[in-house]
């Protein structure tokens, strides 16, 4: 309809993550705890990446964890020096695909909305499977029903987010402070005993199946590098953040990229001293975990910590991705269904299409986050890229004091996270990487042609143009009816204000039938003509659909009007109006007269 | 709507059965191929039901098949009479419903309604069971998917009953042929051979576990009593018949009678010399035809021969059930969905309905036809009773000549079915007879209480009475618009041709679209009023259905135009009009104006 065609500039006014209304702005902290669990939760699964790749060449490989980690941990270092010149010049909201469409034109755009697309999902699915894996650490009852776990807690989330949620920063300050704390704890405890307080999990006999090539080293990083997802929230949020804005968001993506750097290097290190290799049935972070505190309560509290982070963690995709799709509808590169917030302040379709995804992808990956990881990272890492090549752009147009600098920092950012992105892509290529590989590119066309197809439709309607005054004409309302009764009095006290001329139909294929309503016609003698229709197929809806479309060739503007009887309970509904339904159902198909229903309430 | 409440008498010029049209009378042989394949192939579970209770008392109590199959037989005699007289009196079709509503009243009509949709059910499920175990019999493979091949089946069925079937009698006529022949050949070959042809089955032990007391007498004698199902078929289908055709349904009816005897009885016979007890993977008839024929081609023919009627004899419930409850319907004893024929001439609703019920039924029972014989035969008996009472109190009433001794035959039959029903009842209660006791009285309740529901309606509505006569009042027509457009060109046009005032609304959050809508606004000129409406939640329907509830309240006639965009492929359908539905259907379910769809059809 009319409106669907609304040709906004993009405006990401709605906030790119949760957490953050107009009302609500953000301090320093606070953002740290509502824009960077994405980002710190995936040292549950980014330090066990590393091992898992590394043990093919046997546990002497092992001790090469620390030195990749270290590598990664440069890497985040650029990327949060570069992301604070993003925050700086875009202090509406950074995302990539918003980046991309001002600074790169309409292809990079695409390429970075079908990455965050398929980022988005295997945030949602590679948090969850790495949460049931992190709670079956604790109750090892659950390690056979890690598909269950996944598929129960994602029926939580969108169930939760299809009700809207009014999730505010402080309700995530308490689970972050509780997350940071175990996991420095578990750093500092683990490095001052002298050898693990307990050990957990079956052990797995380790062999080396290949020798440590440069490859596997490779391969090893590229896992890694799932840890480092989610450090571009905050600089997708910065409308968020309270007053001076850039300082304060600055400040926080700085605070994020120091804790992960001491939590992935500080965990690096404890599984090179304790020779950590993996074992059956718990998390490597549950094996540091027990080695800094024991099996005791905290033992469990830590898991459920780590758990409960991860679930939130696939939340913000639940905040992220309606509203990406909402802002792909807007630019009509996604079906404006997913713009469409009904009743509840939800893009109930984004939330849906998400949940759908993620619960495929849950399936076919059986749940396990060793089989996501390969897919994971590729998506985060070309939008990184785009974001400083679009910057880089930027500064070399702008050109303010100081751009050549700024613009070295963002050009070696987008060459350092553009190697990174290829280095996953071919060393992970066989191992799913291709899935990834596919998606994109088809979502891109997928895109593209939606949007071709809008604008065509926008060539058609006129868009931009003034039309012709609209016609005047006179009209003619039809009205079908089964006998005189309230129903028929109502709909010809409707029809009778709307039309010129109105005129009641009946279908009838039995000639008593005929005779009966005619009668009680001419008694009743409403003013308006009643034509009997024949049915010799005993349909109802064709003789209708005639006569309509004989009506509606003389150029008069033609309304059928179908008075519904409107039950007020709603299990009543079964029992009414399949009839005008049906009627209005094929005279929208074969027919282009206006198609009215009105509805008369019953009392019971 | 309207027309939905037309209160039609009771006429079923519809046949009850199918294969008859109204150009395409039956002669005698026409009928019996087209009317009784329900009937005889009964005879595929109807002996071995009685064997297979019999065996309960060791192989010796198997001898008894042949005296409980002359009871049966007798019983067959009287009903074979009985329904001559059927005929005769309801020439217009005589099904247990019409009758029972024409000279008993509502609730014998109402039992016998529910138990025919019971019996029709159960005759869709009993048959295609029963049609399984005969293909199994020939194809031992399929014995361990008996289940699948039901459902298949039944798939098939609905199918093509969903499509509609030009089903003649005459393409009925050769399997008939073909089953009747077949039957009769095993009979006479097995009786002239001194000893079977050929065993076929795995043996399985006998051991008696009951003696062969009074009880297990009647309970094989219920159990054979399955046989009789289908006897009523050709009474409720007189008005297919050629002229003369009282004597030509009679004629039928007495064939049928004694194929479907000498067939028991012939069966029964060779079951007794042959000492034929059930054996494993094969059906009782299966052992007959191998006794008689080998296992040759003539095995195998005979088989799917049997497998074929069987499938037919399922497709005669896809003919009866959904006219009966097409008849309910319009009796308001059923949603009127269930009398609703779209486009092609067949109940959709009541073939979903009837498919739905037999795949519950025979998942139930696992397709194993002798858990469902308990269930079946109830229902026809009770029609029985219903049919022959309803006949004993016209003659009563009527009283011709020879009223007295009719009246006795009908009263005999009555009395002798109705005990039948109560043994069947009694003796197979815990069987699973039970599940009818419960649910022809919910069935029954059902249907009233629809009825009644309808009734209060109707009175609502004023049903019978001359209302006073429709108002004239001025209309508003509010069009909701997105931009100047040939959209919104084309949806003024029919708005001023329909409406006293027309006023353009759009609901805009954002002020500087607001300005370029007003702007076009100005410049087109369309010499309509245009509202912009604040949105302060971003709801593009709030605030359109809040200006509505406005508009509405001072005594004009409202409507609300909503122009859709068509594409011309359904594959971009879901690109277009998401947010007129959205509107349509808030405004539907929150006011009483009209609601008008608009269709604008695109060229692509």
């Amino acid at each position: 309809m009319a409106f669907g065609l609304a040709r906004r500039e993009l405006r990401p006014k709605v906030p790119l993550r949760p957490g953050e209304g107009d009302k609500n702005h953000l301090t320093s902290l606070e953002g740290l705890a509502a824009l960077s669990l994405d980002a710190l939760s995936s040292v549950a699964y980014g330090p066990e990446a590393i091992v898992l790749v590394l043990v093919a060449a046997g546990s002497g490989a092992l001790s090469a964890t620390l030195p990749i980690t270290l590598v990664i941990s440069a890497l985040l270092a650029v990327l949060v020096v570069s992301y604070g010149q993003v925050i700086a010049v875009h202090p509406d909201g950074g995302g990539a695909y918003a980046v991309a469409k001002k600074d790169l034109g309409p292809w990079p755009s695409l390429l970075a909305a079908a990455s965050l697309v398929v980022d988005y999902v295997l945030t949602v699915a590679v948090s969850l499977a790495a949460g049931a894996a992190s709670l079956a650490s604790a109750f090892p009852a659950l390690s056979t029903h890690l598909l269950a776990v996944c598929l129960v807690g994602l029926a939580l989330l969108t169930a939760v987010n299809l009700r809207g949620i009014a999730e505010s920063a402080r309700a995530l300050m308490l689970p972050t402070v509780l997350f940071i704390g175990s996991m420095l704890g578990i750093i500092v405890v683990g490095l001052i005993r002298s050898h693990p307080a307990a050990v957990v999990g079956t052990p797995v006999p380790v062999h080396a199946t290949e020798a440590l090539s440069v490859l596997l080293l490779l391969k090893a990083f590229s896992s890694g590098c799932s840890a480092l997802t989610g450090v571009e929230a905050i600089a997708n949020a910065v409308p968020s953040f309270r007053t001076p804005r850039v300082k304060r968001a600055q400040r926080t993506e700085l605070m994020l990229g120091a804790l992960l750097g001491v939590m992935l290097i500080g965990l690096a290190i404890l599984i090179r001293r304790d020779h950590v290799a993996p074992r059956g049935g718990v998390t490597v972070l549950a094996q540091l975990t027990a080695g800094a505190y024991g099996t005791g309560w905290a033992y469990y509290a830590t898991n459920i910590v780590v758990t409960l982070v991860l679930l939130f963690a696939a939340n913000t995709s639940f905040g992220g991705l309606p509203v990406l799709m909402s802002l792909l509808a807007r630019d009509h590169r996604l079906p404006h269904l997913f713009g469409l917030r009904a009743e509840r302040p939800v893009y109930r379709y984004g939330v849906l299409a998400l949940a759908l995804l993620a619960a495929v992808l849950l399936v076919a990956a059986n749940a396990d986050t060793h089989r996501l990881i390969p897919l994971f990272a590729i998506g985060v890492f070309i939008g990184f890229t785009i974001s400083q090549v679009g910057l880089v752009r930027h500064w070399a147009t702008e050109r303010p004091p100081g751009w050549l600098r700024r613009a070295l920092i963002n050009g070696i950012g987008a060459l350092l996270t553009a190697l990174a992105g290829l280095v996953l892509l071919t060393t992970k290529f066989l191992e799913g990487a291709w899935v990834v590989v596919v998606a994109v590119p088809l979502l891109m066309l997928l895109f593209a042609r939606i949007q071709r197809y809008y604008d065509a439709v926008g060539a058609e309607l006129g868009l931009g143009r003034i039309p012709p005054p609209p016609q005047r004409t006179t009209s003619l309302v039809i009205v079908p009816v089964g006998e005189v009764s309230k129903l028929a009095q109502h709909a010809l006290t409707a029809a009778l204000a709307l039309g010129d001329e109105v005129v009641a139909v009946a279908v009838h294929a039995d000639p008593a039938r005929v005779q009966v309503l005619r009668e009680s016609w001419d008694r009743w003698n409403p003013g308006v003509r009643l034509e009997i229709l024949d049915s010799p197929h005993r349909s109802l809806v064709e003789p209708i659909v005639e006569y309509v479309r004989h009506a509606a060739s003389d150029g008069r503007q033609v309304a059928v009007l179908i008075p519904e009887v409107e039950p007020r309970h709603r299990r009543y509904q079964i029992l009414q109006n399949q009839r005008g339904i049906l009627l209005a159902t094929v005279l929208r198909a074969r027919t282009d007269v206006a198609v009215c229903m009105l509805p008369y309430r019953l009392r019971l």
